[in-house]
Formats: C-alpha cells, structure tokens, sequence
C-alpha cells in the first residue's frame, strides 16, 4: 500500500491556492498517484448546504461562521479524508484548519484555544502532513481575486461589500485590508511555529515557479 | 428596569417541554411580564436554515450534529437572548445548553470537556439563571412523543428509523431507549452537580401538577 500523504493549501485571497491545487492534482496523475482534491467548505452534502449559506448575504456572527466551518470540516475529515487517508491515498485540501485560525482567529479576533480545540476536533485530530502556505500581499491578491469569477472568497467577503461601499467607500477598503493584513500574519505565525510541517512559498512569482516551488517540497514527501 | 431572568426547560422526549414553556409564557403575560419565548434549533436566519437540515434525513455525523446545535445556539445568543436580558426581559428557552451535554455528550459519547467549551462560546457565557428539569422514564416519554404531530424531536431521531428497522427492528427499539437513558442521565448529573440552578420536577405527573411546580420555582427567582 503506498504511504498516505495529506497536503492543504493556505493562504489568503488571490494566492493561487485552487489553481495551485489542480496543478499539482494533475501532475499526481500523471505519476500514477492520483489524489483526491477537496475544497473547504464543501465536499459533502451539508458542506454543499453550509457553503450556500455562507456565500449568501443572509445574516451570521462572526461566531456562528467559526461553527458552520468547522461542522463542514468534520463532515469531510469523516466521510472524504480519514477514508482516503486509511486507504493510503493522497489528499489535498484547498483551504483547511489554518485557514480558521488566520481567518477566525487572527482576522476576527475570535479566541485562538477555542479555535484550536475546535480544530483538533473538526480534523479527527489528523492535521495535514504538509501544509503550504502561499504567501502574497493583501493589496496584490486582493486585486487578483477581484478579477477572478470564480473565487469562493470573493464573495464571501464580499458580502459586506454594499454595506460599506454605500456609507464610506474609504473605510471599506482600509477596513479590508488591515483585516487581510491580520490574516496574513495569521498564517505566517503558524507556519513560523511549526516548520516542519509549514512550507512558506513566495505565491507574488509567477504561476510556474510558484509550481516548482509546490513540486518540490511535495517531492520530498512522496 | 425589571430584573432579566433566563429559564430554561430541559428533559427527553416527551417531558412536555413545549406545553410547560407555553403555559409559563403565558402565566408571565398575565402577570404583567411579558417573556420571549425561544425554541432551539430556530429563532434566526441561520437557526431556521439549519433546522430544516436537522430534520431532514440528510447525511450528518454526530460530530457535525454537535457544531450545527452550537451555531444555531450562539446565533440566537447574540441576536436574540443577550438583548432582551440585557434590557431587563424575560427569555424562556425550550431546550438550551444542556440539552448538547445530554444528547450529544452522554447519548452520542462526544467529549464532554470539549462540549463546556462549546457552550461557554456558544452561550456568550451567560447560562440560564433556572434550569428546569421535565424528568420522565423514556419509555414514557417516547410513547407520548409518539402521540405528538409537531415535536421536532421525533423527526432528529426518526431519520435512524429506517436503517435500524430495517436491518433489525428489535434492536432499534434496544438501542433508541439505552440512548434516551443515557441522555436521562446526562440531565440528572447536570442537575445533581448544580443545584442551585437546577430544579427537577416529576414530568409524569399531569400538566397541571407539572405547571403548579414550575410556577413555584419561576415566582421564588421574579
């Protein structure tokens, strides 16, 4: 049985995370060694359910948030990943529990020892074998994500978008950004506390050396 | 400014849970002190949403159970409980915090530290100031949850109907009532190791004997 491997992509909006995914997803097939690629939330029928309602406007504190992506999480860790995993495969994640202590925690301010009881839970206590961390700044993946169409983040923030575009277009934007640049710092202290398991890669290259960069740190733990 | 009182009525199946809040609610109207009457799941957007999940029979792991009870509850904390107590109301609760330490901590064997963690989040720290306890034998209560039409929890536990029945009626029946035994517990020891803001009352007795005991214990806290 070959040896099972978790890898998650992290990192804020606009870092390539999904378009690093699906590459590294197809040179794994080409290998033979096809993985399975997941998306957070999602990936299960209350993921799917849970993320129609995050995409919406509908109104959520920032506490119920932390909950709904947690209760996502541990469906998928139950029914997608621990299966693949036992079976020696190889996932990959885009987006998992570090992005609920960036976004969550350092973002919303919310408390970090719960956040990080939650995910010790919600991930079945079996954290990704390697994680990588696609670091770029805010004002160049902010711009990125806006001219994609695809990007889950686009609206999940921006749901707050005409609230405060209306009221103060200023504000909106110094707002957002101080709160990515929280983000950021999020991710980077996690990947800064456990380097064995964190690779930091500069996600401002270009697409093909971003690539590279994702291939050979997974290399090493093929 | 009236003094806020928070009470909440827990019990299994069939305590009469619903008819004892209903019948407060409206002994407070009367008396000039007019309460909110809260169900969970439900109250909000989001509660409403996930409750249509709860009831449904769509997949969900006990763990994702626990999460979504909690987002529902937190979601109602902030926008519906905290403001009435803070503006001097009464809030009367059918089921609360309790009812996850019972179903989803003694019943489904979830960690228990990890569910006092989720309740202290999810309850802004603010628990009932009266806890009232409908104890009833299970076998009791599910019959007369069984002569109900509008208990949400003949439909959260119903959706296990079908696979066990199937496979081996018998043992369905075995396991439902050692379940609702054990949450039976998991209400006695919550109640056993707070008294002071706990009152058990003998939900087998009529409802009017039932009312009269609650009505004493609600007066001695106005």
């Amino acid at each position: 049985m070959d040896k099972s491997l978790f890898i998650a992509f992290e990192g804020g909006e606009g870092a390539g995370k999904t378009t690093q995914a699906g590459l590294l997803h197809a040179a794994l097939q080409d290998l033979g060694r096809p993985a399975r690629l997941l998306r957070e939330p999602g990936g299960t029928v209350l993921g799917e359910y849970l993320r129609d309602y995050l995409k919406s406007a509908r109104p959520l504190t920032p506490e119920a948030e932390l909950l709904l992506f947690a209760a996502a999480r541990v469906e998928l860790a139950v029914n997608g990943i621990k299966p693949a995993l036992d079976a020696g495969g190889i996932v990959i994640a885009d987006r998992f529990a570090a992005s609920t202590v960036a976004y969550q925690g350092y973002g919303r301010g919310l408390d970090l020892g719960l956040i990080a009881a939650l995910n010790g839970f919600a991930t079945l206590g079996r954290p990704p074998d390697l994680i990588l961390l696609l670091d770029v700044a805010p004002a160049l993946g902010l711009g990125r994500a806006a001219g994609q169409q695809t990007a889950f983040d686009e609206n999940r923030f921006g749901e707050l978008t005409p609230l405060h575009r209306n009221a103060e277009g200023r504000r909106f934007e110094d707002l957002a950004l101080e709160f990515h640049e929280k983000v950021r710092q999020g991710f980077r202290a996690q990947a800064h506390s456990d380097p064995e398991r964190w690779a930091v890669i500069d996600a401002a290259l270009p697409i093909a050396a971003v690539q590279q960069q994702v291939w050979r740190k997974v290399k090493e733990r093929l």
